[in-house]
């Protein structure tokens, strides 16, 4: 991973925002290679869930034909919008402190173990920060208990590591940077959403949001799509665009960072066929994955169990890989894909509130009645051939962009061997990235830059431009201008070289398989295009 | 315009943001149709600008051939970046508050003249929002001196309309909705800037800010992408992204939005050749709309005169469009082309800022230094063929996604005839959108749902599908559909009848000229292609 990091600095995949103020945390920038390539990876899943989707055939897996149409709605919100989705009350972690090192915790992510020595008990604990929790943990007990490190045998170990949620007396825990017992307070509420003021007066009631999702701005415009597009159920919209959530401890890289961009869709259908569509839809997204490049064992599927769904849902399961910064058979998630049943309109319209069946999201009032109502708006849906109306069931495939990108160069880097130009084998590091994700999708070079062969070259590379994103270059030995490509993930080179000038046919290169076959100059563009677009 | 407006919301263009809500004002959303449509204006810029660019060839107009290059940062970055910017200090409207109205005006939008009536003479004003200043100052001035409309000709008008900004004693200003003399306070500085805190602390220290322009994302990444991308001056790091000002009087549709998108570029040159390289991107942008179908009158160039620029620019020029929610005569800023010499990146080194030629950028403590100095990194250029080692100077055309959006959708509104299906001529609308921004680039329609013309208007379909984006409708008279493509500004229709059953050949309509030809089913995306991309 620390490879990969450094490649993606050296090489403008990747920059730590306002690195020349020290940076600040959660925060990450895409240089020259990193922009294109997530500008890629969103125009394939815009390509491939909007644009090109044929809504007249029935795709494999689903039950009919469906449409598909985009959205594209503002960060800032009307706050209103976040109380009647719950985020305002219930969209935050547990937060406990310290008081005596003065910092905070996340209270799910601490962990710690039972520990007994010279006749006490106490939980001794490690931060989510921690790379090496267990050996914190036995740091800080010995450290509480007065032994020395080759004294570790006097203590007693009372099973795994749990978190602390699992613990009710904090005066028992010794908190992961404090030499005493009992100095974390109890867990506090802690809201992720960025808060800020909107217009000139200033005041609470002016506080607006910025969104921690993009879903809930296609909810609310569900009734402005059917009016103004004229899409019939089932129909999904899909948007891309900036969520913002202000975590506590931001880390892996771009996994989980305070500032991101997410992929998602909210496929509208009827109640009584949404429990194929949440098939469908687990199915065709994990799939996409596989087809842009993911493979093997480090991607899977995971169902999640009855215990661990919503109670608005009857379905979710999450498209996870296994990031290398990840401990070995862990996963992390890339998306999710959610049956939200009615859940999500019902919160948005008026009086259709139940807090029975709806007790998270409704804070009551004085007198038992919910405080936040919904827009007062009808979003039901009427069928204009069966005449039935209905509110339709939501399933919500939930992509990140960053995470995504992110799985792919994880997945791309490769150290492997190439012959140099003197057919001696050297190690390369390589970027395997799919063909329609790859920054540049070709490198034209001259052999040498004599010989009329930079013209040719030329040539190539400007009737290739007006396709495609590709780079010229003729400097250095052509060897390390090979290895500058594999580096950057370009999947063909095309070099023009003495036969080129005498016959008219060019080199092309494979970056994975190294293989080099010869075609005519003219053909360049097509043969390019066939590779990249099948 | 309010048809436009009307159009936009009726076909799925914009959507005011949270209108189920009531809506925030100075926030939209892209509808279906709309989202499109800017994904293909911005698409059109970065390939334009970026990824199409050929850095072998001179531009014409352009000293020599140069480098491109793309970006993404985030919108939360290190507070220190606006305070070395000098947002921090400096971005801020001045606001006048009226103590009788409790409203809070723009300093320089309220508006008004000097009257004289009954030997009082007042300051009588209007306020940015008013569609008709001059009628309202003079109902104001005839309610304060207690006359009636007919007795208008007792007031003394003394000269045109001005600004408040040139009235120093604000106890003769009759505020835009008082009804006594010097209700209005004091200009007070407003920052522009939407503020938030990041991280679980809270507190002041650790504010930070929405971005209010992508620009000096690009500033504090200079070093990165010389570093890493191996480009040389002169070269363009161009970057597409939200950006955010809290707008005192969001107004006039999405032209002055409080969240906005910018394609702005920041272009390096040597100071020797940065005059040639401003003249060289005004001309260049300045064609680029004028490309991308805005022509005539309504669009124009204007160079700032001497007394507008800033203190450390020595040319700016901006792109204008004659908006029809402007009073006739008027032009609204599409883009902004500034000759910012050093002033960027020497704002964001350290020590090398002078208070005698930066006084705005500079806040001193008090020793009479600078208190916000930059980063401390170098920021200056070597170049590695003269060995020269210099700041380079910056050209930066600043544009507006979604003005240039709007100033599309205004000139593409048109309102003409067209024959129905009887050869009768009709008023149709017709959004008259250039090919390559337009959301469809064609629909495909069977004459009549029968005699095997829709299984050959859907295989047309689909092959078109592949490339483009494109629709579907089988549904109601021809004519109709027709017209719903014209008002989506769709330029082709391809129209599958009997004749395309026994000959094989299809009719394609022009949306502008009405033109029809027939073209052999197999030649058909091929013909779109051209059509659309020359």
């Amino acid at each position: 991973m620390e490879k990969l990091v450094s490649l993606c600095k050296r090489r403008g995949f990747l920059f730590q925002s306002s690195e020349i103020y020290g940076g600040i945390n959660g925060f990450w920038d895409y240089g020259p290679l990193g922009v294109e390539l997530k500008r890629n990876v969103k125009e394939a899943w815009w390509r491939d869930m909007v644009t090109g989707h044929d809504d007249l055939s029935t795709m494999p897996g689903a039950p009919e034909p469906y449409e598909m149409t985009g959205l594209d709605c503002t960060i800032i919100m009307h706050p209103q919008v976040w109380k009647c989705s719950g985020h305002y009350d219930l969209f935050h972690d547990y937060m406990v402190d310290c008081r005596q090192s003065k910092r905070r915790y996340r209270h799910d992510q601490v962990v710690g173990r039972w520990v007994e020595a010279k006749g006490q008990i106490v939980f001794a604990t490690a931060g989510s920060d921690s790379d090496h929790p267990e050996a914190d943990i036995e740091r800080n007990a010995l450290k509480f208990f007065g032994l020395r490190t080759k004294q570790a045998d006097q203590l007693k170990w009372d099973g795994v590591m749990v978190s602390l949620t699992t613990v009710d007396d904090f005066s028992q825990v010794l908190g992961p940077d404090a030499k005493e017992l009992g100095t974390l307070t109890e867990p506090r509420e802690y809201n992720l959403m960025f808060k800020t003021i909107v217009g000139a007066l200033g005041g609470e009631e002016n506080a607006a949001f910025l969104r921690p999702e993009t879903a809930q701005g296609i909810f609310v415009n569900f009734k402005n799509v059917v009016d103004s597009s004229r899409v019939r159920v089932p129909f999904g919209i899909a948007q891309i665009g900036k969520s913002f959530r202000n975590e506590i401890t931001p880390r892996n890289f771009t996994f989980r960072s305070r500032e991101f961009e997410q992929m998602e869709i909210e496929f509208f259908c009827h109640p009584n066929s949404s429990a194929e569509w949440y098939t469908y839809w687990r199915n065709r997204r994990f799939q996409w994955y596989i087809d842009m490049g993911l493979a093997g064992d480090k991607l899977r599927l995971r169902e999640h169990d009855p215990d661990e769904l919503s109670h608005y849902s009857t379905g979710t399961a999450d498209v996870e890989y296994a990031f290398p910064f990840l401990p070995a058979g862990e996963y992390g998630e890339l998306e999710g894909i959610a049956h939200r049943g009615d859940f999500d309109l019902r919160s948005h319209m008026e009086g259709k509130l139940d807090p029975e069946s709806n007790p998270l999201t409704l804070e009551l009032d004085e007198n038992g009645k919910p405080r936040h109502r919904g827009s007062g708006k009808d979003l039901t849906y009427r069928d204009d051939i069966t005449n039935e109306r209905y509110t339709p069931h939501v399933i919500e495939p939930s992509a990140g962009a960053d995470r995504a990108t992110l799985a792919f160069l994880c997945e791309a880097y490769t150290e492997d061997e190439a012959p140099d130009e003197n057919g001696k084998m050297q190690s390369r590091v390589v970027m395997k990235l799919h063909p329609r994700i790859a920054p540049l999708k070709a490198a034209v070079f001259p052999l040498v830059k004599k010989d009329g062969m930079p013209e040719m070259a030329q040539d190539i590379y400007r009737s290739l431009k007006k396709k495609f994103n590709v780079f010229y270059d003729e400097k250095g030995a052509v060897g390390r201008r090979y290895r500058r490509q594999d580096e950057a993930g370009t999947p063909f080179c095309i070099t023009v070289d003495g036969e080129s000038i005498s016959d008219g046919t060019v080199t092309i290169r494979h970056r994975d398989t190294l293989e080099q076959w010869r075609v005519k100059k003219d053909d360049v563009v097509a043969e390019i295009d066939k590779l990249v677009n099948g």
